[in-house]
């Protein structure tokens, strides 16, 4: 099988969306050694460059690790690129509700897991909220952080940071010159007391209430479902 | 500043890192246009062939768009392989929390816009959850996925997709040759009952439970919080 390149896609992206590919379906397991670049690029007709090149940039996508003198693994079939052209293609209301996912269940562990530490930094993100003006985007992003942060579960505050970076993006995007609706300061305490109060239902109820605002200001913009 | 590369690392690799830094850091926006070939080869003392594998990575990693002719622009500041980097560190506690939050709210959603094809299909996959012996992991991936699937959020769907794998994945090397708890059938029916029933809070309550068992199954293996 020689590949060769379609239109403007170079012949290296071709070999990388064909090993995508026998990743996604499964032609090797994690843990499996790939065939070495002298293999694949007879399999595939192309040179060995060419191969060692599509290989950097799944080694850099988290989907196959080079051993030095070991040869290639797979060390992922999940491939998180995927996850952000679908991101990037969904409509802002689709975003929020994973929002929605991720802050209502954070409020909920966060209820049970905060220390005093974290009680505190979230009366100080509050604080700054409140102070000041035109940095209130920022000050939000720096509140939310210190909810999901105090849940102490370190997966939960990579991908909450992930997608707040992308929620942002999306928001930007759809929102053009219109603004989003002021912060509402009272709700954003009331979270902070019912994380305090250790009670997780509660804490769960004021996260979601704190999100519908937003929810409903881009349900009325658009109608994107 | 020309980059030299560490040990084993390319200097490619060192060049990625760098524009992934100044990504991160906000050196450019989304939308930017970023410096030319030429520019960063002077400016990061390397030549261009370097550059252009560099920007290629970015570019396969969902961060940087090269448009033929045009420049290469910045796509998303937020970097997915970081997600997956820390996915494959945290604990196997961890990974189940962030499915707890996407499956309970999952639910709530699907309660809400479940069609007639939706409940078909849910029945369906309780009949092969059912009826098979030992591709039952299968069919539970396929179960769950069919109600994320009833929540008609695109973005859902796919973000599912990505932590399904990785939980899988995480779960498969955590628990190394011991096994899962046998699936609890009564409880995947009571989920589509509640689904059908409209009732995003039962739904919700019923799916929670659910994930309670492999949690504890893993909690009293490990104590790795």
């Amino acid at each position: 099988m020689a590949l060769r390149a379609a239109g403007r896609q170079s012949l290296v992206d071709t070999v990388v969306e064909q090993l995508r590919t026998q990743l996604a379906e499964g032609e090797w397991a994690v843990g499996d050694r790939i065939p070495t670049e002298h293999e694949l690029a007879e399999q595939l007709g192309v040179g060995r460059n060419t191969v060692r090149e599509a290989v950097r940039v799944l080694v850099h996508a988290g989907l196959l690790e080079s051993l030095q003198g070991n040869g290639t693994f797979v060390r992922s079939t999940a491939d998180p690129a995927a996850v952000l052209r679908t991101m990037r293609h969904a409509g802002a209301l689709d975003v929020l509700e994973l929002r929605v996912a991720l802050e209502a269940e954070a409020a909920r562990l966060a209820a049970v897991r905060r220390e005093a530490a974290d009680l505190e930094r979230l009366r100080e993100a509050l604080r700054v909220l409140r102070g000041e003006g035109d940095r209130a985007a920022d000050a939000d992003i720096v509140f939310h952080m210190a909810v999901v942060e105090a849940t102490h579960n370190a997966a939960f505050v990579e991908v909450y940071r992930f997608f707040s970076t992308q929620v942002h993006e999306v928001l930007v995007e759809a929102l053009g010159d219109r603004e989003m609706p002021p912060i509402d300061l009272e709700t954003h305490r009331a979270l902070v007391d019912a994380i305090e109060s250790g009670d997780p239902d509660a804490a769960e109820r004021v996260a979601r209430r704190l999100l519908q605002e937003p929810i409903d200001a881009v349900s009325t913009l658009f109608t994107d479902r």
